[in-house]
């Protein structure tokens, strides 16, 4: 049941087991129960009629007498492409914005302060086939390109900051492609950007012939509503990742995705909710919907038949926060509008009881990573 | 519910779940299925008469050819204190050396080639009481102490690597206190110790006041039957932990733990199954079970009333495979052991299909972090 037909673990417990032993399983998977966010009535039939999924919860942190709480409120969006692959490039980009456009508007009337975009967002994940055209023509500047303008148009709009991860293409080095999240601000200025750290070569995930591992080191967007930072995709598997954006002081780190069930989908629930904890932060993680059919077939590296499809792109979106406890997640098989708010005191107020960054000797880690990257690096292994 | 009463996550999911469901919840949950073992029903019986849980299985991997088959099997201790805390030391330490040679026996009877006991286990977790004496005595050497001596005596009898955590008097540096794990041969000699290289300072964990953080590094036992490594409890927090017993090349990481439910049960499925995945490696999570009652009252931190007990250990020991899958958990409730058969061959097969060691960047992030640690760093923050 690995596709389509099974929409998500929650609705599964939540449908089949007795309310105390839900609270229990609820406990030891889910931490500290969410609260459910009450969203305007507008906003749910608008994602009726828009036929995507709306879900909001809230977490909560202890009241301060210094620092009044810090609410931001964050909007996850899950998405099939919305036209076939094999449709011209400029209409399939024209979709995807339109599309966005729908969600985005619920979002604002749900008073969503940043939004992020799934991985590649404005086209197929066509990495999978290794061809270059029509593909690499999705590539956009990340500072000028009309991915860009669109989503300034709505950050002003909507005074939100837009997270957009796309394909870009970047003219002032020769041309080359990039895994690029564009990071812009409230006020429609284009904050910055940030890359794709870790490049994956498994499965169909053929990303590494078209792009290398990113050159922008870790930072961190000190944006009005809050410190963010973008991992993206494989960068989730990588725990130093996320450590070096926690320790340039992330609060939200967002880690928009394109994974597919075959491959991830028990890595899915652990990775970034492991590195809210580990990193006393809150993690997003956001992965695309549905199935993407190629018009040329192409092998996956595992003996199988030449096929047209990539797998099935689970969704799933969850928000995890740093005291262990996390959101459901959205559905398996519906685009989705993930609204969770966020007191971001929570961060400080966890790194207080837990102490990770303190207790984390990473002068000692610094200096034994340093030592066993070389080449003549003898591992500490004790024979009898 | 987060006491005695309610046995595991698992039990509850198979009691109500509907086959079908049940399959698709496991998948999400734990991965590939693990099969189940078959164990000697004289084993079975001895489990019983003993009133300890016997749970078995089995991960696979890929056959190859050019590498056999590595199988070795694990067995994992959890278990209460026999006796209650105020009995005399020595008492304490003869019953629960009593007890885990009746467990080891049976570990024996299963085939099991390295076996781990939880953390500290000759004692009651007392830390939380700041005081010193008594339990300052149940400290021992780690060469040549009396629960060392009986370890080997175990191993020799077994041909079974030991895995022995205690607290440590150190005599040669000063008589210091250390939370150590000795590693002891099959043929019975001490292999060597690893120290616990995080102290918490959370809640009741008031280990910092007994023992500092491990001098040891990252080392990594070559046993007869694979290559293992110790992160004890609270290192299993911090990712960088679990990173450098890989990089040193562990391919079986056990995490010794006493950890309660209040604190810390939403994370411990979490964070052991992330670091078999980051690091292909296995990781073996083990917790003690019940409830332990100190003499003198003592106050958490916590604004609440004086008290006399620790808090829930709620068991729940696993095994985690460096393909995201994991075995359920024993229980919550009762001492056990939890046999599984690794093949060790999936660690480097998972590698060979995920690649996290290649693309791991680990020189960019020895020297970000080489820089992070220096007083005057200055975090990579874009603002507008």
């Amino acid at each position: 049941m690995a596709g389509a037909e099974w929409e998500s673990l929650e609705q599964c417990l939540e449908k089949n087991l007795p309310p105390a032993e839900l609270r229990e399983v609820k406990r030891l998977l889910y931490g500290k129960e969410t609260r459910k966010l009450e969203l305007p009535s507008r906003a749910s039939e608008a994602a009726l009629e828009g036929d995507f999924e709306l879900q909001g919860y809230a977490f909560e942190a202890a009241e301060e007498q210094l620092r009044r709480p810090r609410i931001v409120r964050v909007g996850l969006v899950q998405n099939r492409i919305p036209l076939p692959a094999d449709a011209p490039v400029a209409k399939q980009v024209s979709a995807i914005h339109e599309r966005i456009e729908v969600i985005a508007e619920v979002a604002a009337m749900c008073g969503v302060n940043i939004i992020c975009f799934q991985e590649a967002w404005t086209m197929p994940f066509a990495f999978c086939t290794r061809e270059k055209l029509p593909w690499t023509e999705f590539a956009e500047s990340a500072e000028a390109g009309p991915t860009t303008r669109f989503c300034q148009k709505l950050a002003k709009k909507y005074d939100m900051v837009v997270v957009s991860p796309i394909l870009e293409r970047d003219e002032e080095h020769g041309d080359v492609l990039w895994n690029t999240a564009v990071v812009i601000s409230s006020s429609g200025a284009v904050l910055g950007k940030t890359r794709k750290n870790h490049i994956p070569r498994v499965g169909d995930f053929n990303e590494s012939t078209y792009y290398m591992e990113g050159n922008l080191g870790h930072p961190v967007f000190q944006t009005k509503f809050g410190r963010i930072a973008v991992n993206i995709c494989y960068g989730r598997h990588h725990p130093l990742n996320w450590l070096m954006f926690s320790v340039n002081g992330a609060e939200i780190i967002f880690n928009p995705s394109a994974t597919i069930g075959a491959l991830s989908e028990s890595l899915w629930p652990i990775e970034a909710r492991n590195a809210a904890i580990a990193n006393h932060c809150f993690t997003c993680a956001i992965n695309r919907v549905g199935e993407e059919f190629f018009p040329n077939e192409f092998t996956s590296g595992d003996g199988k038949k030449a096929h047209h499809n990539f797998g099935y792109f689970y969704g799933s979106s969850y928000v995890a926060a740093p005291d262990s406890s996390r959101t459901p997640g959205l559905s398996r098989n519906r685009d989705g509008l993930l609204v969770a708010e966020l007191n971001l005191n929570l961060c400080r107020q966890m790194s207080d009881i837990w102490n990770f960054k303190m207790t984390g000797r990473y002068e000692m880690y610094a200096r034994e990573l340093t030592e066993a990257v070389k080449p003549d690096y003898n591992p500490n292994i004790v024979k009898e």
